[in-house]
């Protein structure tokens, strides 16, 4: 019977920012957990890390890690998953991993459940997990492509330290005390100072002047969506805010929506909470939607600019629903379709 | 001989933080000043403000302040501007407004003079000093629609505090320390906390869900580029940062420009600095522009998204080139056309 026996389950990245909100999820969703392994570095070796009331010993990964496994959660980053997602399949375990190895491959679902699910009927042993600000735009793009097509998407983002990382979380951390204590903040982690300042970059440079991360955002919400042609493009910016990702999005549409319209797609979608009301103060911010699962989406416009035009602001917490909380969803979509 | 007297000069809204770069502007562009008066509500008297070596006492502003005034600088908000500008226009000054009073009657020109700096012959005593998003966004639109024509035009905006006063830099400090010392940061002046967050709101609220600093950026946008019916859409977001506006821009231009084309026209521009080398980190940030006078551009790139579209990024100094600095600007041509 699908869906009713517990799994073994391992986590690689143990001790990261994503592996530590990973244990908190499968926790706070009850997942029905048999033995579980927390997998990182020889560095991480002898430390413990907490999943509920139990303290799970890191080992270090390799070659054996994955014997009998059922699922092998990977956060520790492309090249660990390029080497060890192959042997965690050959093991036999349902590989859900949240680096960009794997992502843009043909025979590799990139899945939100709340969009595409069933691609993960797809998979031949690994699910890609997308990139943290590809999941909560394709969850918000979903409805209103389903009500009115997408024509053309711009995206200027507001990410979080999270994103990059403990380490910039830590720095955004010393440089804010730096500030409040009249001393200079130094900016190691990252290529210029995260607190008080807003930073265009940080992320790999690709041709024509895109960085990494926003050639990610438009390739992984064009095959998330299947709408391989979306004219999308994306300008990605880091703030001083430890968690949460936020998105300042115009979207064309091809027939038209009023804002109400859109507002009343985006209130029945799954995994959308709209909150709008300016006028109450009301639309979603970092420090409120911290901690969330949902998607937040306020500031719901027509676009001025354009006749069949939105404009609107989406919120969502990095490290849950842009990682650990989709991983496990992906999970639990398996478990329901009895591929795990 | 025009352009060659002292000027007589009033600061209306003197100890603002606005009116305090005033003072500094004046001094470092060496301004012809005469006599310098400081003009500020009742509770400001007895005060003194500092321009250069000199001391200025700090006056109540009334129906007399103007006698003898060649220029006024009005930094005190609507209601002040609505009315003491025409008192001070009566006694003779010109006005430069730094407050919304104005910038959109027919009869008052709205002047950054890299673009339009001929309108201030248009006046009949009052030059209305345009918002800070929308001069550092007109500085870098005017080359790009010179060159090629502007089709429409997508504004997400990265918006200090101290654009909205003295106030909120003082509460972003406040929660900076409360951050650091662990505690809870207070939200008074603004309506959310702004340390560790970025918030979509903030100004008031019009119809159609827009706010009033989204539909200033677009309606002073089309009058400063006489573009009347230029297509252009913004979301505007404060974020936890002192000094300096950011704006994530695209541009659809009517005529097809490379990245590269880009570049060069705004290379060549006036009062535009490029700074636009991502694979060495270089791309502007408010902490770097603080205190220049430029409006710095980077991540210049071809839309992804359209075929004649441009993305970039730029920066500017709010209370120098997006206020105080504009404004003397401003002043400096009337000099040179002979208007005080």
């Amino acid at each position: 019977m699908p869906g009713s026996r517990a799994l073994n389950v391992a986590v690689v990245g143990a001790t990261g920012v994503v592996g530590q909100e990973l244990f908190k999820v499968l926790e706070q969703r009850d997942f029905p957990i048999g033995r579980l392994k927390a997998l990182a570095s020889e560095r991480s070796a002898g430390l413990e890390v907490r999943c509920g009331n139990h303290l799970v010993p890191v080992e270090p990964l390799g070659e054996d890690s994955f014997r009998g496994v059922d699922l092998a959660l990977f956060s520790a980053g492309a090249d660990i998953s390029l080497m060890y997602s192959p042997v965690a399949v050959e093991a036999g375990a349902l590989v859900i991993d949240n680096s960009s190895a794997w992502r843009l491959r043909e025979n590799v679902p990139l899945v939100v459940p709340e969009v595409n699910a069933e691609d993960v009927r797809q998979s031949e042993g690994i699910v890609a997990n997308p990139n943290c600000c590809a999941i909560p735009l394709t969850v918000v793009l979903e409805p209103l492509r389903r009500g009115a097509g997408l024509a053309r998407v711009h995206v200027s983002t507001y990410q979080s330290a999270s994103g990059a990382g403990r380490a910039l979380v830590q720095e955004l951390e010393d440089q804010t005390r730096a500030i409040a204590e009249g001393r200079r903040p130094e900016a190691t982690v990252y290529p210029h100072q995260l607190a008080y300042n807003v930073v265009p970059g940080g992320w790999s440079v690709e041709p024509e002047g895109y960085n990494e991360e926003e050639m990610k955002l438009a390739h992984e919400t064009r095959k998330i969506l299947h709408e391989p042609h979306l004219r999308i493009a994306a300008t990605c910016v880091r703030v001083p805010v430890p968690t949460c990702h936020a998105e300042s999005v115009f979207v064309d549409t091809e027939r038209m929506l009023t804002a109400e319209e859109a507002r009343t797609l985006l209130g029945a979608a799954p995994g959308v909470i709209v909150e709008d009301d300016p006028a109450a103060k009301l639309y979603p911010t970092p420090a409120h939607v911290a901690g969330k699962d949902e998607v937040y989406v306020g500031r719901v416009r027509n676009d001025l600019s354009g006749s069949r035009g939105l404009a609107l602001w989406l919120v969502s917490d990095n490290l849950r629903k842009g990682a650990a909380l989709n991983a496990i969803q992906v999970a639990e979509c398996g478990r329901e379709m009895g591929i795990i």
